[in-house]
């Protein structure tokens, strides 16, 4: 037998016996002791957190750790509720977070008089100049900073944005954190690129605030804390206070920080804190034309960014799909220039998610916090035998109105419900007094007969 | 100290004098002993693959070996062209795997039209239907297979449909082949998800036939084999016989065959053989709008596969950005019933590929293959001193011309260079004249001064 076949053997063999060992292996203390060996026995630091990761997953293979879809099954609840609607049923559909405006006609124009001037051939991955300037200008001017096109990557959307953080910011093995209720494409993402997550758990009780929760959760396994406020699916704004003090952390584990600050434009207590105005070292924000214009199928989205950070984003785009089409970034540059239609787009969910909130608090059964912000409320209820999916599916069937189960959010929150502030006022107040009413009566105990 | 400690120090230290032996560790016996080994002590054998993955990484690491990096080397280059136009001089622009033709009218006006009817909401990952089921009816009449709807996935065009292939068809540690000379992009991909490319090599002097190459280098280590026939940058087509025994040596190995058939509608010499004819079980079938239609910049193609890896392809294009805009989606319908604009594309571009083979085979310092397909030549050099990147550069400088180094498609084809047929026929007679000019002068042996 060759060296190199016995040696990877005693390899196989140690590490069985790891991953039956009883105790935990993503203690930062472990980690910590691995990296001094590591480097002692001239091995890079990427091998020994990945070697230690490999194991990580390996033994919860083994133990059986299975984690719920139920990301991917909202989306068959929303194609059931479609179904529904396409056979003639009049359906309320609050189960998704897309708005239910449109682009405005200066945006459809733009795009279409790029098309037909013919700017539909390959552009640069790093995303047209003009944009990034513009981007970078407004950015600057909004929170006092100094951006450049450089500091400007474009991708599709936020969904790329996210996916290019991790893929840039992190390797195989490395642990990302994901404060919980979440969006599920974090999780998502983070599991298809090899990382692991590291959950979070923040409760109405507390207001949503994540400060506490995630201190005592942070560890130097963390790579990379991904931020989103106003939030997805609560509708939280983090306070400057609770703001700084996350990146205090963030600071203390050198973290880089995610802010995924796709919902800002849609503030309702003064301006949301951004990311921009701390001057946190390893900062990435990122941010998307999708909500505030009406924009989802567009597909467009930026980040700001190191501009080397930024650079490598650009890369990312490059090697997942080559380019974001430039007739679509000709699309974005006009929405930049639409002020007004923004205007209207933040104040329509604005009164909306009042009504929502008016509505909604009437009932002792359901907790919520005022709306501070994005596009939800994400109530709490407080009635014995609740289950949000049994509750969705019952809404749905009977009384026509979809909202998303809280367990889509996370895995604690089977006590609450997302409901989207997307269609207009008249409809969501009815649909949200049959929602309080359904709560009241019980509905998930009556028989489906 | 902890029993996990204990043991994880031992995992370190034995892998550090893993890495430092002189043996190899791909040799497909090490693997294969493995994997009997990790069955025997219950680890996954995903486990096995991605740690001898990680060693041998660690090993390339350790040793210092470094990848040429002339895929982005080509990216400057063409940037530098451009800059020169920009400056006022004329320029020849061959370097690029675009197309001068644009989509048609009828294309460009099914994209604006579909904008402004709001087609710019999120849509399905999965693609539009309507779209699936003419591409998958038009492959099952062309080859006499039986497609449905639920065996096409909707990618951003090509690129797309190789990242995921890769993502979905192997797991980190993997090893996946590719037939060189290549598109750059293969590799890099391969080597961002974390897998490991074995390279195979094809020499002109065997007219670039694979299968020896192939046979010689396959191994079970090997996961995936990727072809892409009619050929960039050869411009090779293979025949039914030569397809066929790389089919047999795969199914040999069990192998999944990732056939990039991008060009496949560049065929000179009768119909161009497609892995859809052969019945192939492990067939992941793509291609693009790309290049047949002049839709480079709108980013969208397509995978034929069973329908359980095209709905995860979907699952990918998910992760990484959402959907396909629908607006793209109903431009590519348009261009599958627009037959009198790939027709002429696919003319033009075989009336210059002649005029490229007439020109280039005058010298007895340039051999070349007759063009078979593909837009592109690619010519070895046959001069003492030549190097592609230095010739390449020099030609742009002095002639106005730029044609993309071989280097840029893999290490040993330094001697070689790729020219796209993408200007009109007078301009390219031209530039290959003088391209023979450059080359029987040795322009290499000239100083810049």
């Amino acid at each position: 037998m060759s060296g190199s076949s016995s040696l990877l053997r005693d390899l196989l063999n140690i590490s069985a016996r790891t991953v039956k060992l009883d105790e935990r292996l993503d203690d930062p203390k472990i980690l910590s002791n691995l990296l001094g060996e590591s480097r002692r026995l001239g091995l890079s630091e990427e091998f020994c957190r990945r070697l230690l990761g490999l194991l990580i997953e390996e033994k919860e293979k083994v133990k059986g750790v299975v984690e719920g879809e139920d990301g991917l099954r909202l989306r068959r609840f929303a194609a059931r509720a479609m179904e529904l609607r396409k056979a003639g049923r009049r359906i309320v559909r609050l189960e998704l977070g897309e708005p239910d405006f449109s682009a405005s006609e200066k945006i459809v124009e733009a795009a279409c008089e790029a098309i037909r001037e013919g700017r539909t051939k390959y552009s640069s991955a790093a995303g047209l100049r003009e944009l990034k300037e513009e981007l970078a200008s407004n950015l600057s001017s909004k929170y006092g900073v100094d951006l450049k096109a450089e500091n400007i990557a474009i991708t599709a959307g936020g969904t790329l944005a996210t996916y290019a953080a991790i893929e840039v910011l992190s390797r195989p093995g490395d642990s990302i954190m994901v404060i919980e209720p979440a969006w599920p494409l974090y999780a998502h993402q983070i599991k298809r690129l090899g990382r692991r997550v590291v959950r979070v758990r923040t409760r109405v009780e507390d207001g949503w605030d994540p400060v506490e929760a995630v201190r005592e959760k942070v560890s130097r396994l963390v790579k990379i804390i991904i931020l989103n406020y106003p939030n997805n699916p609560t509708g939280k704004v983090l306070d400057r206070k609770s703001f700084k003090a996350l990146l205090d952390l963030a600071e203390d584990y050198d973290l880089w920080v995610v802010s995924d600050e796709v919902y800002i434009d849609f503030s309702y207590n003064g301006e949301a804190p951004s990311i921009l105005e701390y001057n946190y070292p390893k900062m990435y924000y990122l941010n998307s034309f999708s909500k505030t214009w009406g924009m989802t199928g567009f597909r467009v989205g930026f980040v700001a960014a190191d501009p080397e950070i930024a650079k490598r984003v650009s890369g990312v785009l490059s090697t997942v799909m080559t380019c974001v089409p430039e007739f679509i970034q000709r699309a974005a540059l006009a929405a930049l220039r639409d002020e007004e239609s923004k205007k209207r787009n933040v104040e329509l969910i604005g009164r909306r998610l009042k009504v929502l909130y008016e509505e909604l608090s009437r009932s002792k059964l359901i907790e919520l916090i005022p709306p501070e912000g994005a596009m939800y409320v994400f109530p709490k209820i407080k009635a014995e035998g609740f289950s949000s999916w049994n509750f969705a599916e019952k809404l749905l069937e009977k009384e026509g109105i979809a909202v998303a189960p809280g367990k889509c959010f996370g895995e604690p929150y089977d006590d609450h419900l997302r409901i989207s502030a997307v269609v207009d006022e008249a409809e969501l107040r009815d649909a949200a007094r049959r929602i309080v009413k359904a709560v009241e009566e019980r509905i998930w105990r009556k028989d489906d007969a």
